[in-house]
């Protein structure tokens, strides 16, 4: 049977691969909707390769010049676009790879839709991850994680009893400035920044690697995805990416997922759970060749960023969502050249500092939050 | 519920951390039958521990001492006390952690008797896997691995589709003599041979893992219980016996099972399985503190055994059976100091050359094959 999968954020590093795994198997996917934002001459290329039935893009204007363009598909635009993108479409299968807490909205869409989702979209469980795991319980959705840690738990997991988990042990491989001392992190650049050392992946993901922000992301994905407390929740710096986490189990038996680091194994994984289809195009694993896997713990006065992310998560509510919003602004500050590298995480501090907590914030508190962070961010470099 | 066990081989390392296991959660496990060898002082301290209804011994003078000792337990001796021990009794499972091919008779006896395997003789399977694995599935009988490699295997398979498993890769630490080059072996004595880097085991198979003819034996067990054939089943170098063994799947995922090297994980996961329970005398795996992993391929050239044993088990038929009996043989001829270290492989080689295949084998062409090598090769050494 085809699986039907409406594609959020076709275009960015998530979207593209996705589109990869479909092409690769048109008897198996295909791709009834997508959305993209602003990068048009990637989504004419997309539309090229897959024809779903509708498409929405950021701006209306695009969308009118793209109906004239693809007369057979329908084209919408915006926030109401998206939405319908993700919850509108006959798909079986949402995958959810739109950039930041944008995602939040279509989420919760198509999971109140019934669709299960693919989730790559991080910053939705960290910005409302109360709000949506609720929901896809309550709609008997599932939440297929699509990160590669987060999958590797998933698959670690398989065929357990969650009730025998001690530890979730999340692998960091540290980032592009992993062997830099804080101080020498002071006068690096955006280009720098954007050299990960083991996997491709969009621009903000990868200073958010640098940072380690990301895992921080992660810990706080991996609470809400798996039930588990922070104090359960480990990282470990594992500077080759080759085990992407682990489970420990009650009788000390650790289960780990391990291969080379390429996306499209999760994602295809999220997409064909609970079965499993062979990938051509990924490297085997050879752990004969790479020879030594390294293993350390982490510094959290090295990155800061991790510190800050435990201690929002812990603090619960609107901590994350704060946590979040400022981030992706001071992360789009730094690459617009306005603020330093080591500048993010103060910024990100400081609007938690500022920030008086709701502890179990509504939908519309959680976005009203995410919104009034951004604006007070930016105001602080004013 | 009360699970009841009947422990073969009680007085040997496996047994007696089977025993320990048992002694942790008593509301949980029984021993009600078990059967030992010539240890008497071991027998007598379990027996001061668990109260088996039914004890075998190999000695029918010993089975008449003990019954003056212990006047509540029955006692029976030989190959027909051992049958019993394994079928005659109640219990719900059977560990079978007999040293040898003497483990097969009394396997195939619990099987027949309906009863789960908890397997640690891998002998049993390398003698008659085919003839084992048959009458496990004719009788709906679970042969749940201990061996930690298998049991890490069996592990990473929970919840798969096997159909979808590519490659089984059994790590090996290489064993006491990983560091010496085939010539530095010529004069190594039997204590260099007992020390092993990692494991606490029983002598013959620390002896099997210096010349990896237990990396062997366990390639053949794997074939046997996860019906994978030859080709793919992979050895590879880890010297530090973290990683237990792993499964690659078609995705190219691989899953591994990590741990401390401590045997009671698997024992216990086999009594447990599907379930686990908490561990509290094993150490919690730090990889940190551990830093490295090393992999390496195997030479085959240094360690012959292991291209003997592949040999033998893409021969199929008899061909393992008398490579299991030529190497039992060869090791105590070792032990006893009437062989060199290096004279083993070749006498099992020799053996091996000298018998004329039989494909498929019954229960009582195995066993003559089996005594008539042990005779063979006692022959080649006079």
């Amino acid at each position: 049977m085809v699986k039907k999968i409406s594609l959020l954020g076709a275009t960015g590093s998530i979207g593209t691969q996705t589109v990869d795994i479909v092409l690769a198997d048109p008897g198996r996917f295909e791709i009834t909707a997508l959305s993209a934002g602003r990068n048009l001459s990637k989504l004419r290329e997309i539309l090229g390769l897959v024809k779903p039935e509708f498409v929405s893009v950021a701006d209306s204007g695009d969308a009118e010049t793209l109906r004239a363009e693809f007369p057979g598909i329908l084209f919408g635009s915006g926030r109401e676009g998206l939405l319908e993108a993700a919850a509108g479409t006959e798909a079986d299968i949402v995958v959810g790879a739109v950039i930041g807490s944008i995602g939040l909205e279509p989420t919760l869409e198509a999971i109140r839709s019934g669709r299960d989702i693919a989730i790559a979209n991080k910053e939705t469980l960290v910005a409302a991850g109360s709000i949506v795991t609720a929901e896809a319980d309550k709609h008997g959705v599932r939440l297929l994680p699509v990160d590669s840690e987060h999958s590797a738990l998933f698959q670690a997991l398989n065929g357990e009893d969650p009730k025998r988990v001690d530890r979730l042990i999340l692998t960091a491989s540290g980032g592009s400035f992993r062997d830099k001392t804080r101080a020498e992190l002071e006068g690096v650049t955006v280009e720098e920044a954007l050299a990960h050392p083991n996997w491709s992946m969009g621009s903000k993901l990868t200073i958010d690697s640098a940072t380690m922000m990301n895992k921080g992301l992660e810990v706080i994905e991996a609470h809400h995805l798996f039930g588990m407390p922070y104090d359960r929740i480990d990282v470990l710096l594992h500077r080759e990416s080759i085990i992407h986490s682990m489970v420990e189990f009650e009788d000390t038996s650790v289960i780990a997922q391990l291969g080379s680091p390429d996306m499209r194994v999760p994602i295809q994984y999220a997409l064909t759970y609970p079965d499993r289809l062979p990938r051509k195009g990924t490297e085997r694993l050879d752990l004969a060749k790479i020879g030594l896997l390294h293993f350390e713990e982490v510094d959290l006065n090295r990155f800061p960023a991790l510190r800050i992310a435990f201690d929002s998560g812990r603090a619960g509510g609107t901590a994350t969502t704060v946590m979040n919003a400022a981030n992706e602004v001071a992360v789009a500050l730094f690459m617009e050249g306005r603020i330093t590298f080591t500048e993010i995480e103060p910024l990100v501090e400081r609007a938690l500092e500022r920030h008086d907590l709701i502890s179990e914030p509504d939908l519309e508190t959680v976005l009203a939050v995410d919104t009034e962070t951004r604006k007070a961010v930016l105001d602080m470099v004013k």
